[in-house]
């Protein structure tokens, strides 16, 4: 931590701060320039930067440190790989989910997950909980839901990936499911993060709307620092001005992300976008800027879906899609799983 | 939901959408106009406008009805006021909550208790379950410190009011505390409202960092819709580009939540700037603006404070700030509770 | 100017990062830390922090320098106050502009400019040139509306506010105007912020819709490094993902630039909120906040407006709440001017 | 326009809102539903829909015609395809173009263009103007600059763009140039628009940073409405909260506007995320999501640039890039040029 202190900043104002930052642990390093003082700070526990910067004669506080450790690179610098049954999620491959937004019945299962089998995929997704913003929505279909994207799952030799909302669902959630998805408004819910650390399967865990980058990586250190170094991010659109899609994608997490993080980032098109024609261009683009992985959903009659049919792809536009993604996955020399 | 067709769209795309939406349960009035064919639906089930868009001549579809029905002005006109030992919120009452941010000690707890009483407040805070950032930070005191501020507050004759982060924790929440808490990274957390819906004591819901006005009242809905009807909302900033002050704390959302629904609406200024010097100046300015209450951060000793004593005024800025809102209070008509 | 290496950071890179400051004129200090090597930097000329950011060890880069100079309380602790004929701006005046949108006719800005000097209005303001989002909109009567707004104010001594599109139009502007103002669209069209530093009249910044509180700043700088000290800034809403409201007024900005800064800060609820019926509480909000002034739109007729009449105050309605500005600015030590 | 009425509205009401939009010039269609009544309006001028909002017993007003009209797909079905020398945008045409932020020597230039036409650029861009933040900063060699690079683009063969910034150096820029930008900060410089909108070369509009896509094609609408067809657009990124990249690319922006405009899109991700290893993902990227042409600042030494150099390629990282750009645009059907 650097303290830069004020130019007009006076010999008193620089003792305070030096006994108030020794206080707390730090063990202080003065280096007083033409212009200003600048004191380094070592040791010492995790403190609320506002503290310091409110003390008289500082003008700035920098920490230089992050939050995050285990997900860093620093930590690790090698790429974390992610396998699941035939699944590759992370380092040169590109693992590709897809599945209808909620479960409805078995014969709509049956029929995603015998297409997306055809096709080459290695994951199934199908929500059982359901996050809705109105209580008077349908909120999915629970342990039976369950039942059946497992059912169906085993019979294609799928993995499955369905939304935990609550810690209370963990038992449940790890009989059926292979990896456990954190959605986009549980991405602060740090108790179920801090559980999600206990358990021995992937988690994959959603950007939040508002998210920074930062706030996704040390909802990503909660999980690992419990123990459960088998974390996923998936970045699904953030919060902006523009009212033409649901969010706004941001594809350039892909590289800002796998710069800084071992971690495997994924890209979720369809809640982004939130429109059908839209999750092609974007489910592309996000392979091109090398993406470990894609959550696309499909479904087998997207016009009957009781749930986001609106940005589900049909299993025909899904099956020209997956050969355009395997082009390019070659071109970033990624491999499709 | 109004369906406007497309000004090119033909008599076949027309049957097509009314089919459509006829098979949902709704009836269609079709309304011919010169440009353009517009379609009006009446009765049928909740439906995603969305996928009606995406039929062909579509050009765009208008719902005019809101999500929101229990915490609509048109379902109840007259102003909801909740009552909390002495403390009044709504109506032509502000109540002022005040306290620090994390329960600490008895002596911390204690101190502030007594000035804050001393000073008029009727509502004390103070946080037990702490939601942070990082894995590595203070989590709280659990339920030692929800026995330390109860305590207390009785002493002094305080309401209780503390933050909820987890369904398991409403018993013991319900035994220490008059008014339930929602954060801001759990207001959409549907399971928590659902559960909370279903016990009879105030609910103050912070508003999400990126949420809409319209997804914060769904989120009333929900407690709303469960039974319970002392429902208040809490604005603590939304996220925006500005650096300069943690959150922008957004005050148009004071008449604008007030004129569409009956609830109360506070504002916690600490939180939405994360700097003891605002807080003042938009505390006033809240009350200036017809806010139903106030939450702010008040620490003993900010200096020495757990978290976000950045944030927290000494108890006597705090006794300057008192006797200015009840003056501005005055001019807005609102007795200080 | 201070470089952070990273903790791995080599003699070799460090080296090389000195070499490169020192080259553009810096005289570099090196302090060693236990962690990492941090290198303090003085002198040389503006950089880009990024070019420094790229060399290999290096983590961060820190100014510690503002880009402003003029526009900062350091270079100024005083506040600046501007005095155009009766009106003051700044200190401890609050300056209030009312009248239309639009200069439409010499009937409108008559009734107007009377019933405005009748209330106490000092400063009355409409537009000549409108920045309009369609070309197929009314763009404003030009110079004629100018003689007309000069005719009225001279008639009841009140001082012109008018905004200035473009650099060609300043001769006429300077004839015909007390105060240019610079709308938000224009607040970076730095050609016309170096010639409005060239002039001796009051220029009133509005900041741009997604303007950091720094760039409003340097927006300012560009006129004050021309040579004309009478600048005042107004917010008027930043764009946020918020719907309910056209903008987002950040009245936190008051206090945030205010201590920075020792430039007026007015408030324009009008264009913030666009719904006439949120302009008496934000305007008494802002008042509370410590602004130094108000912008608001009172048309005699808002039903008839051309422009904008869905944000304008009748005479009546603004009557009432000047009133109710004049007691709040008694609570927070300011005259309303 | 539709005028949905509250469901309690009652007859004096509508009758009062029919004769409003009457006297506007508005034929009214009077639909009365079994809960609300709503009222098509046909004709008439345009009206901001919030003085309507505002009259008893309405609820919404709904604008269903766009404000951009030659600027529409439904006014062009088929691609506007923009050639200038050897280069093509639009349709099935990806155009790509290069050089540095700004022109600072002939040396440079030369050495720019020499390298990027061997790859096989047709067009070379630098700023002879430069829109800059600061007062302080360097602001661009002006006439000397643009002498300088039509005289190497003419040597190459090559188109020139370059930033126009203000309405009186369009003859310069016509002397010089082959395509004019317009800049992000002036995308709203109605005045320069409209003079635009009377020449006949190709004009690139680039979207502000807070710019809706809305607006951007209605800032296109002005060139358009002046007579000029040859209107490029160019996203770069918008502003959001997140700080890790300078701006956040906003790649749906592309789908979206050729859904809706005949117009080419282009993408600069240069200035989107100011970071040189983004650029090439982010170019990939944009180019597998369907855009237009891409505009990437390449200079012969980044290290030494006067401005940007962070976010430059080098001609070596270009050339690598332009070979994957050339793959990806194959897979998605388009030829660069």
């Amino acid at each position: 931590m650097l303290i830069i202190m004020q130019p007009q900043a006076n010999e008193n104002s620089i003792e305070k701060v030096i006994k108030f930052v020794e206080k707390q642990g730090f063990t202080a390093h003065i280096s007083k320039g033409e212009i200003q003082t600048v004191i380094g700070c070592v040791g010492g526990k995790t403190i609320d930067k506002r503290n310091i910067e409110l003390l008289d004669g500082v003008r700035e506080v920098v920490k230089i440190t992050t939050g995050y450790k285990l997900a860093s690179r620093t930590f690790k610098p090698l790429d974390t790989v992610i396998e699941v049954k035939n699944a590759k999620f992370g380092g040169k491959y590109t693992g590709i989910i897809a599945g209808p937004c909620t479960i409805e019945s078995e014969k709509q299962m049956e029929e995603a997950a015998e297409k997306l089998a055809s096709i080459g995929v290695k994951t199934i997704r199908g929500g059982a909980f359901k996050p809705r913003t109105s209580p008077y929505s349908f909120q999915g279909m629970g342990e039976d839901g369950l039942k059946i994207i497992k059912k169906v799952a085993d019979k294609y030799n799928l993995a499955v990936i369905s939304e935990i909302m609550e810690i209370s669902q963990i038992p449940l959630m790890l009989k059926y499911c292979d990896i456990l998805q954190v959605g986009a408004r549980n991405m602060q819910n740090f108790n179920l993060l801090k559980e999600l650390g206990l358990i021995n399967k992937p988690i994959l865990i959603k950007r939040g709307l508002s998210a920074t980058i930062e706030e996704w990586l040390m909802s990503a250190e909660y999980v690992l620092s419990g123990g459960n170094s088998q974390v996923m991010l998936c970045e699904r659109g953030i919060r902006t001005f523009e009212p033409m899609t649901r969010n706004t994608l941001d594809l350039s997490a892909i590289p800002v992300v796998k710069k800084i993080s071992h971690l495997p980032v994924l890209v979720d098109p369809s809640h982004a976008t939130g429109l059908r024609d839209k999750v092609a261009p974007m489910s592309m683009a996000a392979v091109a800027a090398g993406c470990d992985g894609l959550e696309i959903e499909v479904h087998p009659h997207p016009e009957c879906a009781i749930c986001d049919g609106a940005q589900s792809l049909t299993p025909d536009d899904f099956c020209k899609l997956y050969g355009d993604i395997v082009k390019i996955a070659d071109i970033v020399e990624k491999e499709v799983k």
